[in-house]
This record gives C-alpha cells, structure tokens and sequence, in this order.
C-alpha cells in the first residue's frame, strides 16, 4: 500500500512509498481504509527528529501518522458490533484496561498509555489497524472528510473547552493556531459571553479576524457578536492583557492557552479573573508560570489550572459528535488539501504556518475536490 | 402613579388606578420608574386568587408584579454606586444576609426569603421601590425593553439550563409555555447536540414547531438543525416517549421540565437515559413520579432530580447578561405587548394561553412601538 | 462441589447440595475458591420467587449469591496479571464494554449490565467463576473474611456515602438495616458533623444505639460524638422530623434514604435543609414522594435527589479499599456467621431481622473462629 | 487598653502598650473583648518588615494580628442577631458586598478585600472591632480558647483539604508547620487511605512523627494507621518522592502544598498520580514550578493545579465548627501560650520554629492554665 514512512533518524528521512505491506488486522483489531488523515504538531516533531520524539518512535522504518477517517475494510478475529464499510474515525491512544486510571473512567491519564502513529504504526497510509475498541462511528451527513481528517485535534481542542463550562463566560483564547482556532469556534459555538483572541503572529491574527468577521456576517446585523483579536506581539503584550482586564472589569472567567509560550501561560494567568479557571493544553519549550505570576495570579487570585492531555475517553468524542452534529463548523481550519503524495510539501506548509491544517487524502481524487 | 392593585380577596378583584401613592425609597433602597413589565404564572394564581397565594400575599390592596426593567428615578439614604437614570433590573427575592444559605454563596434557597410582588408591593406600577443589593445594571444595546420585562422568568430558564451543562447533550424540553420556550432558546444557543419539544397543547406545538424553523431558516441550509416537536396529548403520549429513547439509543442526557404536568415528569424520567439528569422547575397539582418511574427510572437508571427554585444570586443574572451579550435571543416569547391599562385584557390572554408573555407599559407609548 | 441452589420456581425451593459440578473458567475468566459469601436483600427477594425476581432470575437450578471473597483458584485462556492464591473479591455487575455509559466511565448505569448470582450462577458456592475484568485485589491485613464477604453490599454504601462529601456536614441515614449500619459508620468515620439515624423497627434502633455507644466509647472521655437515634414508628415519626429540623437549624445537609420505605423517603426530603442533598437508595413498593414533599422539599427548598445503582467501576472499588485501609471498622455488622450448610437457617434468620449480615463459610471450619 | 502596637517601620519595632484608646463600634460594628489570639506567618512578616508588607500595612502606628476568639462586648448602632457576651471569632477578610465575587459566594477571592490586622487595626489587644457580618458564633463546649485563637490559620487548612474530598484517598502534606499539621489532623479525620508528610526540618519531622504516633495509639492496635513522615531534606529529596511513587502505585491522589518551597511545590506535582490533584496553599519566594514538572507532570500527567486564598466565606467555616463539632483534635498545634505582654518572646520563638502556633491571652489568667 501506499504510506508516508520515516526512514532516517534525522531532520525529514521521511518517504513516499508504494509498497508498505498491508497490515493485517489481529484478534480485537479493525483494518480501516483511510480516506483522509491531517498533519499535527506532533508529527511535526517528529519530521523533525526532534530530542524528545526520537527517543519515544518505534524502531524505523515506521509509518507516522494518528488522526484520520475511512472507512472499515476487515475485521480482525473476535471482533463484534462493527462492519465493513462503515464510516469511522479511531481514539489512537491505545490505554491498558488494567491501570487505576482506565479503571475509573480516566483512560486520558492512563499511565501505560500507548499511541499509534508514534509508538507503532499509524495513518499516514492507505490502511491502518486500530484496536475495535478505539474506533468511532462517523455520521456522514455531520463529518465531512475534511473534519474528519482531524478529530484528533478537535477532541484536544473540545476537551479543553469542555473542562470548565463556557455558556455565558467572558473567555480568552491564547495562540490561532490549528487547535486554538477550534478553541475560538467551540467558545463561541456553545454561547461564551465574549471572546478574546490572541497571538504574536500577523498570519494567525489575520486568520482570527477573518474568521470573526465571518461568525459576525452569518449572526447578521441584529447581532454585535463579541469577538475581539489583540496582538500581544511585543510591546502589545502589556497593553493587550491590561485592555482585556479593563473591558471584562477585572479579568476573563476562563483562559484557554493552546500556544505554549511562556509568555501566553503568564498572560493567561494575569488576565484571568479572581477565581476563574486556566486551562493549559500548550507545552512550553522554557520554564513558564514566573514568581510573580504564581504569587499574584495563582495564589492570591486563587485560580485553578488543568493540565490537559488527550481527549476522554470516551466521553469527549461523544460532546464532540454532538458539537458537530449540532452544526459547529470548522471546515474552515483544513485550509490545505493533497493528496498523501504531496507529504512534503504539506509538512513544509504546516511548519512555516502557511496553512492552519493539512489534510492529506491517499486516494488523489478527494484532494481534488473544490472546498 | 398608575398601578394595578389587587383589591379584593377574590378571582380577578383587581383595578387600574392612577392615584397610587408613588413609594419612597428607604435607607439602603432605589426607587425606579417601570419601563416595561411582565405577567409569570404567579401572577395568575394571585390574580385567581388560588388558596396556596390567598394566605401568602401582602394585605391588600397592594401592588403585584415581579419582573420588570426601567431607570432608576431616586436613591433612598446610603445609597452608593448607583446612579439616577441606569437602565436596570432587579432580582425580586429579597432574602436575609445572615441564613446559611445566604451567606454560603446560595441565597437563592434563603428559608427567609421575602418575594416583592407577592409578600409586599411589586412592579405593575409607574414606579418601584427595591433594596439597591438586588438592582442590576442592563446594557440597552443588549436587552431591549421586551426582554428586560421578563428577567425574573428568563432567569428561571437559565437556572434551569445552567444546572448540567448543556453544550454537545442531547436534550428535551417538557412543556412549551414562555419558560419552556426560554429554556428550549437557551439549549439551542448553548449548542445542545439535539432538542426534542414536547407538549399537549396544540398551541404550544406551533409555537414551538415556528420557533424551530426560524432557527433551521438562521443557520442556513447547510445545517440540519435537530430540533424535534412531539406531542404527548393523549395516546401520543407513549409512542413520544418510545420515540426519543429509540432515536437518542436510550434516552436524553437531560430532560428540563418546565410544565409541572404529573405525566410530563414521569415522562421526563422515562425519556432519560441512564445516568441522566432531570431539572425540575415546573409544580405539580397533583402526585407525580408514579412508583414504577421511583424503581426503574429513579433508582434502577441512576438518575439525578434537580429541583429549582428561582435564581442564583447572582450567579444567574451574570449567566443570563452573558448570553444576551453574546446573542441569545428571546423577543419572540413577548409576543403581546399592551400599556399596563389593558391588565385585565392581557391577563385574560396569558390565561387562555392565547400569548406566551404578556408585557405592560407603564407608558403606553412603548406598547405602539412595533416589535 | 457444595452450592446452594434454587430449584424450584416458589418460595424457597432452594438445597444444599454436595455434587454441584466445579464450573470452569473461560476465555478472560477466573475461578475463584469462595471463602466466605453474604446474602444480601436481593437474595431474600430470589429465595421468596417475588414477582420482579422470578422473572430476571436464570433457568432454575441455578447458584444464587453475589458477594463474596476468597482466592483464586484457576485462570481462564488468556487471563494475564492474576496468580493462583491471591486474595479476591469481585464486582458481580458484568457491563458490556461497548455501552455509552461503560465507554464514559460510567458501566454501573449501563443498560446491559448482567448480574452473576441472579442472571447467571453466583457464588453461594465453594467456587465462582468471574470476568477477570471484575476482579478485585483484596489485603488480608485490611479486609478480614467477614468482612470481604459482603463487599457488595459495603460499596452500596460507599457509593451513596460518596456521592456527596459527607466531611463536617450534617447527616440523616434513614433506616438502619446492614446497609443503613454502613452508611453510619462510613459518615462516621470520613467526619460528619453530626449524624441522625431513624428506623421503625425496635431491634434496629437498639443497633443503632450500641453501634452509637461503642463510638463513643472509642472517642474516649473527651470527646461528644454527636450520634443520635431516633424512633419514626408511628406518632414518633412528626415529632422525630421535626427535631432533627429544630436541632440542626433547618434541617440536615444530607439524608440517607437506605430503607425504600415511603415514609422514610419523604422524611428524607422533610428534614433536608434548602439547598440539600437526598441520597436514594432504598426501592420503594409503593408510591412515595407525595405531592406535598414534591412541591414544598423538592421544588420550593431546591432539594437534588440521587438516585443510587450499583457500585461506580471502578472507583467505589478504590474509595471502599481506601476506608478499609484507614480503619473504617464493619465487622460487628457480620453478627450471624454460619458453615453454607446453614443457608435455610441463615435465610431465615435474615429474613427476620434477627441479624444484620449473614456471612457463610463454605468451608465450615472458618465459621467456627470466634468473631 | 492593653495592644501590641508596631510602630515603626523597620524589623522589631513593635511594643506592647497599656493606653491604646479602645476602639468605638461604629454602625453594623461589633466590639469584642479579646480571649485568645494567635501568631501567623503573616505577622512574621509584618514584624521583619519584609516588603511586601511593608507596602500594604495601615500607617504607624496599629495594631496587627488577625485571628482571635472572644466575647461581644458591645454593639455598634443597627446590629441585630447578636447579644453582649457571646463567644464569637471573626473573619478578619472585609469584602466589598458589590464585587462580583462576592455577589456569587466567591467572596474569599474579592478583589476588594481589605484585611484587618494588615490594613486597619487588628486583634493583638483587649479588644477589636470587627464588622457584624464577619462575626462568627462558637460554641464553648467545641472550641476551647487555645483553638479558637487560631481559627484564621485553622480555616486556611479547611479549605485546602475541602478543595478535593479525601476520605478513602492518597494524601500527600507538603511542609509539616502549622498549617501543615492541621491538614495532616484534618485529612486523617475525614479518613484519607494513606498520608503522607514531608519536610526539610528535622524539629517539623519529629512533630510530625509524635503526632502520627499520637493518632496511632488513639486508633489501639487493632488498626495500623497509615501516615508516613519522610524527610525531603538534601538527598532526601529524590528518594522520597520515588518512594511515594512506588508505595502508592502511581503517586497520591491528592498534594497538599503548606510550605512554600519550590521543591516542595515541585515534588508535589512529581509525587501526584495521573490526573491527581496539587492544591497550592504556600507562597514561594522564588520561582517554581520548573520545565520539566510542567511539561511532565501538570500536562502529560493531565494534574489540576488549585490555588488556594483564604477562607470561602462563610462555607469554610460551617465546615470547620462542623469538624471541630464532631472531633477534629488540633490543641496539640497551639504549643506555646503566653500572656500578650510576652509577644516579642513568642514572636521570637514562632519565627525561629521553637514553637507551632503561639497563643497570646490578654488576660494572663488564661495563660497560666494548664493545657
């Protein structure tokens, strides 16, 4: 079959073949026809070669990939309740049924975590096997394969906003990124009060305005949707947070930091509200959270801050089915489409942020298909 | 001032004067001059003087009414932090600052609960005097007049909706009243995944059937927007109930139950699936949770029954500020609008379910106003 | 083997037998040597062929019984992270693992759920065969036998216990049966303020008051446990409502409903504070909450009622091994230890209250060892 | 009257003085004569000077000290509900009733709070003047002297242990001070599985290590109480948050951080099992939380980080008299009594670790009694 393989334990070693064997589905496990997969920031490390990933990949040649849709090919032996044929995205955390965590319904923090796509094979193929029990039934009619390509992402980004409610909250959004403009299209999508947007990136604040405008166009002229977009681009970074304090009269309820820049993180801190809630999805590069900000911010503003990590299983795919179902659109955010052939170029695209999310379609005809 | 009095200790009894002596503001008060005003179901029992409101109310004659917006026209002594003219409302259970309840953050259960309207003068007057601790401030551009006239019953609906998230569930709503009508509104804009209606009126059904279709009509043909309007009259009952449990695979995650109808909190239980939420504003006149909904619902499914009474202070007034912020919109549950002369014309309509919410003008200039 | 088994479809109908085959272990199964099993209200209702028992039961002879603990004897194919010997107990609940609310972490409200000991055979037995996935690891040091066997019935009470943090909070436990003698001693020992317990039945309350003194007597000299039980038999019931109202200043935070008598239930509601928490365990015959409990506890005093299944998987596993490890004490709650052959005897016993837990010893030495 | 004045601004600068002109109730004012009072490390700080103080005390010279038991010895004009002689304390935190904390039960994190004994005149005298609001009433026969003194410090404790519930879970007590040692009292009250306390300081060790062994004996042999004292000291360090780690299968459940110390913050995160929670009370003087307990532990271990400020104002203290109701033991903290005239001996003492929690009696009688 055809895959993107990483070759070489270096910076790209990465390849195009044509004849990776197909894998053969095991006893519980589902062989799935992929349709369409996405880039993340992950495999982006790992294209890099980066320290951490290099330690953690399985043995190379491997095939990364973890977020996709297709549709189910073969059944493994034993497996039960599936069909060839449907419509279907996977949970690539492969968590053990045995620890504490999964246990009690906390497989997202299962210690023995164990992720396709990184630490074996994953979907940057035409076929990928997954366990039966990580594979999530699609509604066509609610997922296109454009969405579908990355509901990795979007669970990061549901999961993040699901953590603390946000109807009727005044809520920031640190980083427009892949994942933060889904953040910005989720808070609004479920009724925040009003939403604050920043970056230090001309691109990603010009991709929020557009997307501002158009929630603002499709609410029509009765409505003032309250989205505002603030760089915090060096000398704005004072002024944007004291501006965001102002307007809200003391500080957001709820921050959701998605860049991972020490100085979003302290920024989230500084401008939410007394008692309100941070929630952390960004991982840092250099040592975040400053004394001042711990002292002022998490200490005696007596904030809560959650870390996040994966999606819930399976708690969070079910909100996020019903955010799609309930008409939450971010077809806008798989600004890029090619197809598996064109990796490449679409990893070089991602890296240099000239597009949000890569979608790659291993059948060529539906990279064809006009938006 | 004009007010409308309840005169006699009998059904209607009441009488439009204009000789009402306009109230004074005492230490720690505000006067406010009533722009617009709304008639709630409390209002009705006084106005038939049900036995439950006969022993309740304040010696007549007295003013009732208790939701409204205007300006605020005086400040009683220590009064600070207000100013004359703010465009306002005011919460209208006034409870006592030194119950458990009240100083645990959960006033809204003070056993010392006092209700202006009911236990002393309310607001279906020109003018209203309330302590200055239960005004709050409205933003024009935000809440029209319209919806300012019915914040005590819009807060019910979001104490309702605000009790178990709501965002990505799906969810039904029993009875379509004006408070159903609020909560449905509210799930709707909060992003619920899908929204069963259901009622016994024919009525209601339209009502709530428009009110769908104008939803579907504002997202665009490109969202097929899962709202669903079920009858329960009679033998509909049962083939509804099956109905939403065999579509959702085993029922709702929560069901509101705002029409107080014996059947309709049983079916709310039945129609709820395992684990589920039930919210239950609505009072019934007669025993409800039959003993087989206690055993196979209740217990046998796990469920959680909320009951509600009146508003979080404040907690739900910022909730509700938040989502008229961010774009709720309820003007169409006002859909008659009279000075508050005609009284008894738009009481006798609120009785016969002939409108949803009736809103008085003091000044009958505001009701020509077209909607 | 020897086994208790349920023969004939009547009241009783149920022998001791001597050559009941050793059931076998299967695919993911275990086999587990009983050392000591408990019979618990549901067992009463199987043995006297109750209407709604007689029709969920498996096909007679079957193995009734459904607590137990004792070692593991044998692993089933494909059984990894057990040993032959370890110490064991199991939850008799088996969930499917594809449900929405076993996939969300929430399997003991899931709509599929098979209970061994009533679905299937159960372990009044010398062996048992469970899922692997349902085994727990036990310490002989914190969980004597007398106490592993009724581990069950223990997580009941742990789960309606923990539903609510009961630390420093004002406490009812309505009905002391053994389940209500574990909700006392487990709101004892996690730090309720104060605790109220009510029964009807003389026997009971007499528990009650020397479970009551020997707490004391532990707390020593110095301290005043405030631990008080009340009768509700009759002309009491008004008069023991109203104190626990008058004494706790508007009533409990927390009630207990163990006894599914409506009277209790509706006492329940009565002696909550605004704004309180009513734990529902108990399973009614009759109708219970009335329309005046509705309307006045549920709705105008903003009550939450929990309607309470089953064991939460696996959590109230670890809460009920953590208290055991802290030294909660039940032991004095297994006051009737017989060999297995003294079933009928046990029955009997239990079925009239001569005894709180009847715990049986397959092997009849261990029934010998004093308490 | 008899007051501890600072009066100048440097380290020391305090004296204790005959003729401070006792304070006059002013309007919603209560007067309490002073019974005990207690050093907290916020008056450390006040008493060195430090800077952070040195900014926000009231002008020179006033009273400090903000925790304190007594009796009302006069009412100011318009107090209702409080009678001349009652046994009270006070919550010393004044929060503005208009802030929209406090309008939501959030007043423990008002941004408008003003603290008396920091910002005003405190309780280190004969009498204090303390707003009605913030009077709270104790009970004689639950609250000795020697533990109402320090209800301040007690109620900072309560909150952090009531952040998470802990009965039947992993405690970890970071910094065995006083507050540290109320939250290892209360945890092990509320029946935590398992506790464990850290510390550098062999004295805070040792204390730490009788009071476990006090707990032990409480318990009788029956019951082996699991509370482990380890040192974290130097090369401590690393083994002992392993050893944690490794006893307890993954780490705690729950971290409770009293001390301060990045490392001990630090720790915290690295000894909290996946999806644990670390609740912050202590303040650091320098920077925590490093890179790698960010990245690995509060994100890929999915913690919840809770700063903790204050006391939940009133809840805290419902729960606190609730504990101390049923027989929370925190007397042994109160280490070292002294007249109010020995202040600076006592100060000397606190400040060098000599003593837990310093007890000062304007009435030297008290002091005299043996505890």
């Amino acid at each position: 079959m055809k895959a993107v393989i990483k070759e070489f334990p270096r910076k790209g070693g990465c390849r195009v073949v044509d004849d990776r064997p197909r894998p053969t589905p095991g006893a519980g496990e589902v062989l799935v026809r992929v349709k369409a997969t996405a880039i993340c920031g992950t495999d982006k490390h790992i294209y890099n070669w980066d320290e951490s990933m290099a330690k953690a990949v399985a043995p190379l040649p491997y095939v990364p990939g973890h977020e996709f849709c297709g549709e189910i090919f073969a059944l493994g032996p034993g497996v039960q309740g599936w069909h060839v044929g449907e419509y279907v995205s996977a949970e690539m955390h492969v968590v053990s049924p045995d620890s504490r965590q999964t246990r009690t319904g906390n497989g997202h923090v299962c210690p023995k975590t164990r992720i396709l796509g990184i630490h074996a094979d994953g979907c940057f193929a035409e076929y990928v096997v997954v366990p039966a029990s990580n594979v999530i039934r699609l509604d066509r009619k609610r997922v296109p394969l454009n969405v579908g390509a990355f509901l990795d992402a979007l669970g990061n980004a549901v999961h993040t906003c699901f953590k603390v409610p946000l109807a009727g909250k005044r809520v920031l959004v640190l980083g427009y990124g892949p994942i933060g403009a889904m953040c910005a299209a989720i808070a609004h999508f479920v009724g925040a009060q009003t939403i604050y947007i920043t970056d230090v990136q001309a691109p990603a604040l010009e991709r929020a305005e557009k997307w501002a405008h158009g929630a603002r166009a499709l609410a029509g002229k009765s409505r003032d949707i309250p989205i505002t977009v603030l760089s915090t681009r060096g000398s704005d970074r004072e002024q944007t947070v004291a501006r965001i304090r102002s307007e809200t009269d003391g500080g957001v309820d709820v921050a959701l930091e998605i860049s991972g820049h020490p100085n979003a993180i302290n920024d989230g801190l500084s401008a939410t509200d007394h008692g309100g809630d941070v929630v952390l999805l960004g991982i840092p590069s250099s040592q975040a959270i400053t004394l001042e900000h711990y002292q002022k911010d998490l200490i005696f503003r007596g904030l809560t801050l959650h870390g996040i990590i994966g999606r819930r299983m399976y708690e969070t795919w079910h909100q996020m089915l019903g955010l799609l179902g309930a008409g939450l659109r971010v077809e806008h955010i798989a600004d890029l489409t090619v197809p598996l052939d064109g990796f490449e170029d679409a990893m070089a695209k991602f890296s240099a942020s000239a597009c949000q999310k890569a979608v790659l379609y291993p059948d060529p005809a539906y990279a064809a298909i006009p938006l």
